[in-house]
This record gives C-alpha cells, sequence and structure tokens, in this order.
C-alpha cells in the first residue's frame, strides 16, 4: 500500500485535480490548500504514507504555484513512487529541522486557507504560530463538494465495489440465518467481501429482530431465530473506491405486517432514486423518500438522513438531507437509504449507491430489493 | 476493540491518570485538556471509539471540574461500557447541534489548553472559533512526559509484549533464511507475534545486506543471500501496550569485519543500557552509546537517535537523544537502539525496551545479543 494507490490514474489525472482543486480555491477566495495525509490527498496526488506520525506531510496547493509535497527525508523516496509524483515538487525535510518554517515559506503569509479536516491539530498549531497571519478553514468548510463530482474512471471503480457487494450480497442470501450469532453472519460477509475484491472492510452490520431497529447497532452475540428480519448494512474499499449496500432480509415467512413495512421502505429508497437528477438539490431526494414513508405513517420512524456521497472513502459530502440545497451534478455518486425501525421490534432499510447521470440516476448496486427470504 | 481496552484497569485506574494529568496541566499553567481518540484517550479512559470521523469526541480535564467526556450521542452507549467510563461524566450532543458550543460551555473562555496532537484540525478550527480568546499548545509539546512513567500494572504488560516479540526471535532464528525474499521472513515474523498474541503488528523490518544499511528499509523484494547480514527489527501491540525489539542475524559464517562491526554495536547498546538510572538526563543513554561507536571509529556511520519512549504506542516521548535533558524517572520504558550503517555494504542495529528501576535498569528484551548464525 506504500507510496501507491491501486486505481488506474495517472500523473496526469492528479495533475488535472489538483488543477480544478486550485481554481476552486481561489472562487471560495482562499490563497491556497493544505492537504494532510488521508482521502484528499490519496484523491489529489494517489500518495499515502506508510503511517501518519508527528512528522509533517503536507501537500500545498496555491494559484500561479506549482503543487509542492512537503515530506520528511525518510519518506521521500516513499512519495517519489505515488502515482502523481510526477505532477509534483517534492519538498523534503530532515528531523530536527523546523518542517512548519519550510511550509510557511511556500505560503501567502496573510492569507486564508483550506486544511484537511483530519490534519493534526499540532501541524496546525505549528503553521499558525511560524504565520499568524493567516487564516485558515476546515477543507469540508470550504470546499465541500471538492471530491463529490467523479470521473469515468471513478465511477468504473465504484461500479466494479457496488458489483462485488451485489456479489455479496448473492452468497449470504445462501446461508444458514437461524440459529447463527449475528457476528456469524458479519464474519461471513467480511470473507465475501474480500473474496469478491475489497482490500477493506468498513463495516458489516447485521441487525436482526429488535437489534435491527437501531440504525447503529453494528454487531451483536445475539442468535438469530426463524421469524426475524435482518438488516444486512455492509461495505469497504475495493480498488482504492468504496461499497455500501443495505438489503433487508426474512428468516422464513414474514407476518404481513413486516411485508408492509417493507413495501413502504422499497417505495421510498424507489422515489428517492427517481428523484435523482442534474440541477435537483440534494435535500429532494431526502423529501422524495421521506413523503412516502411519512404518507404511510411511519414517518417518525424513519430517524436518519437519506443518504451520503461514496468515493475514497464510505462517507463523504454530498449529504442528502434537509437543508441541503447543493444542486446534483452529473457524476455525482452516494446512498439513497431509507428506514423504518420500530423500537424493540424489527428495522428496514433499503440502500443502493447512485450515480447522477445526464438526464436521472443509475444505480450501482442492482440486487433485488423485493423482500428474500433466508433460512 | 468498541469501547474497551484489554488491560486489566479499573476504573480507579483511570480517575488517577486524570487526576495526574490535571495537576501536571495545573502545573504547566494550562487551564486544562483537551483529549481526542488516539493514545491518549486510551490511556486516560480506555475507551477507543469504533471509528475516528468528523463527529466529534473529546475528553475534558480542567482544574476543579469531574472529568468529562463529550460524544456524539450514537456513540454514547460504546463510551459508556469503556473501562474508565464510571470516572467520567459523558456529555452527549446530537446530529445537527453545535459540538464546539458543548465543548467551550465547559472550558475557561480565556484559558490556555493542552490539546492532543493527533486531534483534527477542523476539531481545533472549531474550538477556536467557539472561544477565541483561548489558546492551544499540543500536548505532546506542553506535557512531553505525561504517559512516560508506567505504573506496576503498565510494566507488566509491556514485559509481557517483549517476552512475545522475544519468543518471535526465537522462532525466526530457525526459519530458512537464504534463497527467501526479505517479505517472506517478514510475513513470518508478523505470524509469529500474531501467534504469541500480538493483537497490532506495527512494522517488520528484514534488511538484509545492502538493504541493512538503510535503517528506514522496511522490507521488500530482495532475495536473502548466503554471508548478508540481516537486520530484523519487530514489534506491536499485545493487549494494547508495546513491543520492538532488533536483533542482526547472519546467514552463515561472517567475516571479520561483520563480527568486529556486530561487537562494536553489542558493546555500544550494553554501555546505553549500563547508563541507565533515575535521575540520569535522557541524552546521557544516548551519549554512552555513541561514545562506544565514535571510539570504535564508525561515529558517522550511526546516523540515528540512541532510543524513543514505549507504551500504549510503539513510539512516544521520551527521546533518547542529544539536546533531551529530561531526569530518567522509575517506571519510564524506551528503547536503546544503536546501530552502524555502512552504505552500500550491510548495517547492525541492536535493540532492546529498557525500563528505569530504583536503582539502574532494567531488560525486557532477553533474547541473546551474541550474533545469531541462520542458514
Amino acid at each position: 500500500m506504500t507510496g501507491t494507490t491501486p486505481a488506474p490514474f495517472t500523473a496526469a489525472d492528479y495533475r488535472a485535480r489538483m488543477a480544478r482543486a486550485v481554481r476552486s480555491a481561489a472562487d471560495a477566495g482562499l490563497a491556497g490548500l493544505l492537504v494532510a495525509p488521508g482521502p484528499d490527498m490519496v484523491w489529489l496526488t494517489g500518495y499515502t504514507p506508510t503511517a501518519v506520525t508527528e512528522r509533517l506531510t503536507v501537500l500545498v496547493l496555491a494559484p500561479g504555484r506549482d503543487p509542492v509535497l512537503v515530506v520528511p527525508t525518510l519518506e521521500a523516496p516513499d512519495a517519489e513512487e505515488a502515482a502523481g509524483a510526477a505532477a509534483l515538487t517534492l519538498r523534503d525535510w530532515t528531523d530536527g529541522k523546523d518542517p512548519y518554517g519550510v511550509t510557511a515559506a511556500l505560503l501567502d503569509d496573510r492569507g486564508r486557507f483550506g486544511i484537511s479536516d483530519n490534519t493534526w491539530a499540532m501541524h496546525l498549531l505549528g503553521l499558525q504560530r511560524a504565520l499568524p497571519g493567516t487564516s485558515y478553514a476546515s477543507l469540508t468548510d470550504a470546499l465541500p463538494m471538492l471530491r463529490a463530482v467523479k470521473d469515468s474512471a471513478e465511477l468504473e471503480l465504484l461500479a466494479a465495489a457496488g458489483a462485488a457487494a451485489d456479489a455479496t450480497f448473492e452468497e449470504i442470501r445462501k446461508v444458514t440465518f437461524a440459529g447463527r450469532r449475528e457476528s456469524d453472519v458479519g464474519h461471513d460477509l467480511a470473507g465475501l467481501l474480500r473474496r469478491f475484491g475489497h482490500s477493506q472492510v468498513d463495516f458489516t452490520i447485521v441487525g436482526s429482530g429488535p437489534n435491527g431497529a437501531n440504525p447503529h447497532h453494528e454487531i451483536g452475540d445475539r442468535v438469530i431465530q426463524r421469524g426475524d428480519m435482518v438488516v444486512l448494512d455492509f461495505g469497504g474499499l475495493k480498488d482504492g473506491y468504496g461499497s455500501d449496500t443495505t438489503r433487508t432480509v426474512h428468516v422464513g415467512e414474514p407476518t404481513e405486517e413486516e411485508r408492509r413495512v417493507h413495501d413502504v421502505v422499497r417505495a421510498a429508497q424507489e422515489a428517492g432514486f427517481r428523484a435523482v437528477r442534474p440541477g435537483v438539490a440534494c435535500q429532494e431526494v431526502d423529501r422524495a423518500a421521506r413523503a412516502v414513508i411519512a404518507d404511510a405513517g411511519y414517518g417518525e420512524y424513519f430517524i436518519h438522513r437519506t443518504g451520503h456521497g461514496i468515493g475514497v472513502t464510505t462517507h463523504e459530502p454530498p449529504y442528502m438531507i434537509e437543508g441541503e440545497e447543493q444542486p446534483l451534478v452529473p457524476g455525482m455518486c452516494f446512498s439513497v437509504e431509507p428506514g423504518v425501525y420500530l423500537p424493540g421490534r424489527f428495522g428496514v432499510r433499503i440502500e443502493d449507491i447512485v450515480t447522477v447521470t445526464e438526464d436521472g440516476g443509475r444505480r450501482l448496486n442492482n440486487t433485488t430489493r423485493e423482500m428474500v427470504i433466508v433460512d
């Protein structure tokens, strides 16, 4: 994993992304961007240090200046092997030197900068000390949509991750549920995700019976019973891009109420999906899904937002939530995942990743949204 | 791993640590400490969130106030299960609320605070915005020795991790080196560390022949040859506490020069170890080891510090380095790891974890420091 990302991107791709980021920064009135190791750096340069430590590594992007990656000397050989290295100038610093001075020399000393959310506070303090006239905004506050619009190669990778998650569902529906622990099924899910090419498993939620009514229940020792609804929500990273899908299955024959709730959630998910098209505000996707659930009388039991973006991470902007007026743009990718949670009884959630096309939306998850009966 | 640490510490232990931290903060002129998820939080509370995200989790420690853990409502049930939860007041905040306002209400609005090095910059910015009259210092800058002195339970865990690393060495010396890749031996090392109880492997350095002359070479595809020196430096976490040991082995019979260099490093390591006793400055450990190497004519080839602390992480203060005047205190734990690196030829490093006793030092690694010949 050192120094490279498995994604098939070239230095030219990274150069274009960095140029886009600089333009966005200038448009937002920023003097530049400071990018720490993590998803922003991976997306902009393809570089992931072996470990994130107290030694400063930061990408400096500013209008009118070529991108500079400040790295510890010890890690410069790794950085030189990153897919985006040819689009960067490396500026290394040795132990005992002041890395903030090295970075400050690249910055407008009165500027306002966007800085990656996950930059270590000690580094921000070091920059504030080196350049007392500067100010900072979190990158997500300043440029929330920086990574939101995916190009065609990214869409292919997201589609492949989605297909791997779908293959996982097709296998998991064949396993025995009744009499096994949630954690056993979760273990199966993780193994399947890896078998279908995931390098990282981010979550394997198995919410059976009453546990399914807690949308943040992860996994437990509960033994799954015949007659349980079971929420299966799983995903991770494959070739550097994320998957995230949810299906709710039933162990044996469901009751009429269970069928009804599942139908309501399925209709809500369909309505959310159908609301997706360029120019529509994110909140309209949430409203469309929520209206179906509210009209069916379950409004108070849909207790989370309808969706979140996905890319080099499994949760990122844009968010499908009331109040988010950002218009959808072709290439954006996000989840549509309404749910109904009946406390102490059961929950139902159905989730697909959806991408915005020129005239609507396209699902990256395509397993059946009908209720699947398992053993 | 959620919500708990496997270490056998009680709420009383965590209460005592938090009280000690508050006293240290007051002595340093700070109005309090802000502690993010990571090693500081694990050490002070036993709490590790499932994932570190954009949702603020922060421990607030201030003189005259009971410790408060600010957590997202969704994660409060996990936090309540932490080993130190009984020593804490939980203050939860729900999505859509301002977590910085919740935190600011607990702070002196003109105070100076120590803040964990790895706190996300977006959170520091949020606090600076909520309380413009406050100022901040990185916790390592403000209180470098906060976690440096280990109590007896911690020492037991570090000794057990050291014994597991020693058991790993006793097995690895039996495997075949000649004709296998460094990465194959590294894979063996990782498997052995796990077999002997490590839950996390932090590094498995296998530096054969000329690769051993780069102290930061991690592992590669080089096929190990008969006649190679091989630096083996490996460690990780067992039951929440770290191991880190290095032995340099030889494939077949060494040359006279190889023996001489190994003898010099062994004598330097012994001298560093013998310098360890309460009241001695950290830099004296470095000087003692370095003098042996310099006297033997290899001074320019010992290109790193002599050691670093270890505890809930594998690299932390105190550092055994020229200029570090911190006196040693019983209970401190750190590596003593001099080396000689002959560019393009070979390297030798020998490393033990050492703890300071009432009248000297005690090694937590006890495999032979003689050169081991392998096949």
